[in-house]
């Protein structure tokens, strides 16, 4: 990588991903009535979990909305951990769709894995304590989906009041945050390409949108070959088994694409939920 | 498992297994001949890694004997660190005799992996950490396969002062302890056939022998699907990389071979260098 580089093992967390971290401060948020009613949560995976996990870890119901190729792994966790889950539509904007249809007919609080104050703040701790284990981290790199955990991070750069440098990856298949960005709005993607269905969010976050571009120094685009030459790396290397969007922050740093500087250098692992076949498949690769 | 259970993840040390703690310290009490002579070990693997690190951070060359069906990719890591390979011979045993002539002719140091009382206080600092991070631990689960780590860390627990059970796991196919235990001597295994290479020493140390019958509350045995099976649950759900060997006290938890009592338990997870091949097809077993 050219400079001494730190991994944040996100997929140590409850969950296997740093999701919970967001849903839990949401949910904790709720009045006694939304608590009653319960919560709705759209998903491809990694946030149905924390959100199920967080709901009942509360006592409060929970149902998770996803696509229907959408990893059964992730359903089948969401689940165990006590949510109802629903699969409607072809796509991630169709689920949406259902989604808001179950909300109001049933009234429940949606928990937004992005485009939401409080949980961008819950997210955001994943900053606050790269900064408390590193305080000269001058480089970090965040994976964006929906752009909920990147928003929290540079939160938290902000808040050391030093010069930290936020660089966000995205698939080449899934641009969200580059279109957003290149746009001024968000632009909902008609359709999205990634093994990395962690970061196969559809559309960026209003939030995201008009925060990120006083708050992120670059964002640069990874191929799935370079997410699964990361995740050998990381398995093979590093000991651990990162899923595609959990390795993106170290695809982009093994694949030269962010300027580190001397360092100190911190890629976000964000998650470790992953199909064993592409796990098996990613390592075996020459 | 059925009682709280905590892993001691000794794959995230340099060379990615426990082994460096014992050549380190019995490295460092080399004198200045010694030094200037070298060191020698034989090695499937992790040891030799290991040798080769820790000798070479002190600027004292290694040479690293193996047999010659031993996994290429320790060998490779190995001489990346620094140190001469050499495979001599069809047998963990006949490596064994071939690197005693060498050692002989060239006046080197054997750096052992077990059967050293320095190596064995090197490798006990594992267990000084486990009693550190969890000082009611009850029962500790520890992979055997000269003996030296579960001589160290049953020391350490004797030095608790506290009542700790020690539990050895050895492989079906290499099952050295065992046969040592019962015949109150080491006995050499004419053949060894497990996928735990790093748990395929040949012999149990005098050392072992001699201290371990007091020391240890039992020792169980392992199957290669029992490994295969931990090795799967460990990269799925604790999402670390294990190789065989490190994935045995896990594989003999899973199995209930372990009487785990009301825990705290504590399974030591030794290593993670794998051939890609091997994980691949042990996550993706069904």
């Amino acid at each position: 990588v050219g400079a001494p580089t730190s991994l944040k093992l996100e997929l140590f967390q409850k969950t296997g991903s740093f999701k919970p971290r967001g849903a839990l401060v949401r949910i904790a948020a709720l009045d006694a009535a939304e608590r009653a009613r319960g919560v709705i949560a759209v998903s491809a995976g990694n946030h149905a979990q924390a959100v199920a996990w967080a709901a009942t870890a509360a006592g409060v119901p929970s149902t998770i909305v996803t696509w229907e190729t959408a990893p059964e792994i992730k359903l089948i966790a969401a689940r165990a951990y006590g949510a109802e889950t629903v699969r409607a539509g072809a796509t991630p904007l169709e689920a949406f769709a259902a989604m808001q249809r179950m909300r109001t007919a049933r009234q429940l609080v949606l928990v937004q894995p992005s485009d939401d104050e409080i949980g961008a703040a819950g997210a955001g701790t994943v900053g606050s304590e790269v900064f408390e284990d590193l305080p000269d981290a001058a480089t970090v790199v965040v994976p964006v989906g929906g752009g909920g955990l990147i928003l929290g991070v540079a939160a938290a750069a902000r808040a050391t009041g030093r010069r930290v440098r936020i660089i966000g990856v995205e698939p080449e298949g899934a641009p969200t945050l580059t279109r957003a960005l290149a746009a001024g709005a968000p632009v909902a993607l008609q359709s999205v390409s990634t093994i990395a269905d962690g970061l196969s969010a559809p559309i960026a976050g209003e939030l995201q949108v008009a925060a990120l571009p006083s708050l992120v120094d670059d964002v640069v685009l990874v191929t799935d070959d370079m997410l699964r030459d990361a995740m050998r790396f990381l398995a093979l290397r590093a000991k651990v088994v990162a899923e595609p969007a959990g390795a993106a922050a170290v695809a982009a740093l093994l694949s030269g694409l962010v300027d580190v500087g001397h360092g100190p250098v911190v890629a976000i692992v964000t998650g470790g939920n992953v199909e064993p076949r592409l796990v098996a498949e990613a390592i075996t690769a020459s």
